[in-house]
């Protein structure tokens, strides 16, 4: 029996996060509709708490736990994203908090994590399961996990992402045809796809992926949740889930139109065009959606486009190499 | 007689500009707000149409004239972000634009004139005289000259950055205690201190300028404009005015505070913060205020700050170069 997720979850995510996370502004900028020919809205999470919407999930789920959970601290695995989130929100709560991550995650996000009062466990991506790190230690402990995406709170607590990003539009007068969002597990735009359906039923959602980590266009295809081969590789660190969580796939099988694959070209390409015209630092997991409109892979003339930046923690080394490719 | 530019002006420009200028948004940042130990509110206008505030003074200017004078066409001087929004309002109202740069300025404002429509006459910036070259285009073509701010209608333009910056914040029941503005001829400096004055009368708002082009500065210990020696050099290609406005120091003069400098080693440093924390791309001319809090140029503990990120129009190499020092 699978754990449902309502808009009132949400709503209620909201109210917890008022002071916690930043509500991010909804973007506007000349060069990219001229580029798209169409009009283009950017929820940049990038400029989120911790520079990820993660905070958003980490915190609705920190701050249910009871006293005694709390008491025992939580454990939780992730590529840096979720590692951050999981770590404020401790720091804010007073939760101790033990996060496994990849040791060939970017620097950053390591250090941030540390920064944030995380204790960071690492492990080799390609040799060593995560999963199984984690619970053992959570076992060890008695701590809670706090798993990055297949979670009713996790996924409430994304899906704020997608409540605020319908109010201003709808604010703004233009509510969108269509909403293209970052994919890993499916935590942000599952949980984002339940808010904006309930707030614009007949808008077109998206989920972008990778092109080697296109767990979830697979699983649409198959009607069922696949596992793709572990000789896979993608810029997106954020992005490499083998395979979409079962609340997460239910929501999206559910919920949305379809399902993008770019290009780690395509993610460089985005990632130059935000510092040339946005303005904005996005990591390459950030810059999926942005890819996938700059390259066509749906059609944008004339019409509506909302794009989430999911997040922007990318070492300065890897910047610097894509900004001076050429065009 | 110096003409004066009142509230009302200010709030017509803000009409004028409605679907032309972004309202940018007021921003927060926690790593921000830990490193000052006090609150900040970030006003972006790196994110604005062209990347900078400029276009707000532009369109107000370029707007008002009568079809006579916008049949000839205009022509100004700038180092680039002025150019940019003199091409992109020009553009936008049908008017044809020239625009004399200096022939070092970065190559992306240069070419973003260029694709806007604007036609660039370049100069040596330190051998050469923008304003005669200007003046003798101008003169050939019965063209009006757009200043790039001693003029009530680019004064009154750019300021409405304060007066977005003043009703955000009381909305968000941030009031600052206090506001940082880059400062080149104080175009900005001044328009805002005209809006954030008559919305907040006893904030205390600052100009920053850069080490070396200390113009505003100098001119407020001597109670008079004072001119800077040609030899001076700086990283921020967009504040090396040598001497402030009439106009805009006679404003300057009467609502601000007082003046701050920053060097290029702190102006770089915060470029790098952006960068790292705040995830957005900064010009060095952009980044003065932000340099002036990280480096301690006033008191921020316990109070609210805000500060105005003016641009974002950096060139890669040089951006790829500071974001590779050492902290």
């Amino acid at each position: 029996m699978v754990e449902t997720v309502s808009i009132a979850d949400i709503e209620k995510a909201a109210a917890r996060l008022e002071g916690v996370s930043i509500r991010t502004p909804l973007l506007q900028n000349v060069e990219l509709d001229q580029a798209v020919g169409g009009k283009v809205l950017i929820k940049p999470e990038c400029l989120q708490v911790t520079g990820s919407f993660k905070i958003r999930g980490a915190y609705n789920r920190l701050s249910q736990l009871t006293d005694e959970q709390a008491s025992n601290g939580v454990v939780a695995w992730s590529s840096g994203n979720h590692a951050q989130g999981v770590a404020a929100a401790g720091a804010m709560l007073g939760i101790q908090t033990t996060i496994v991550m990849p040791e060939d995650a970017p620097r950053a996000k390591l250090e941030n994590t540390k920064r944030l009062g995380g204790e960071v466990v690492t492990y080799d991506r390609y040799t060593g399961d995560r999963e199984v790190i984690a619970k053992q230690i959570a076992a060890e402990r008695s701590a809670e996990l706090v798993p990055s995406y297949d979670h009713p709170h996790i996924i409430a607590g994304q899906g704020t992402v997608g409540l605020e990003l319908a109010a201003d539009a709808i604010d703004m007068g233009l509510p969108p045809d269509q909403v293209l969002i970052p994919c890993g597990g499916g935590g942000l735009s599952s949980g984002s796809a339940l808010a904006l359906k309930s707030r614009l039923p007949n808008v077109d959602i998206y989920a972008v992926e990778p092109e080697d980590f296109d767990d979830t266009a697979r699983s649409f295809a198959a009607n069922k949740r696949v596992r793709i081969d572990d000789t896979a590789r993608s810029i997106c660190d954020a992005l490499q889930t083998p395979m979409p969580g079962e609340l997460t796939f239910e929501i999206n099988e559910r919920l949305l139109s379809g399902v993008l694959t770019v290009s780690d070209a395509e993610v460089r390409a985005a990632i130059r065009f935000a510092f040339k015209n946005l303005k904005l630092v996005v990591e390459p997991g950030g810059a999926v959606a942005l890819a996938a409109i700059l390259s066509g892979k749906l059609e944008t003339r004339g019409l509506t486009t909302a794009i989430v930046l999911s997040g922007g923690n990318i070492d300065v080394d890897l910047f610097a190499e894509i900004q001076a490719e050429p065009n």
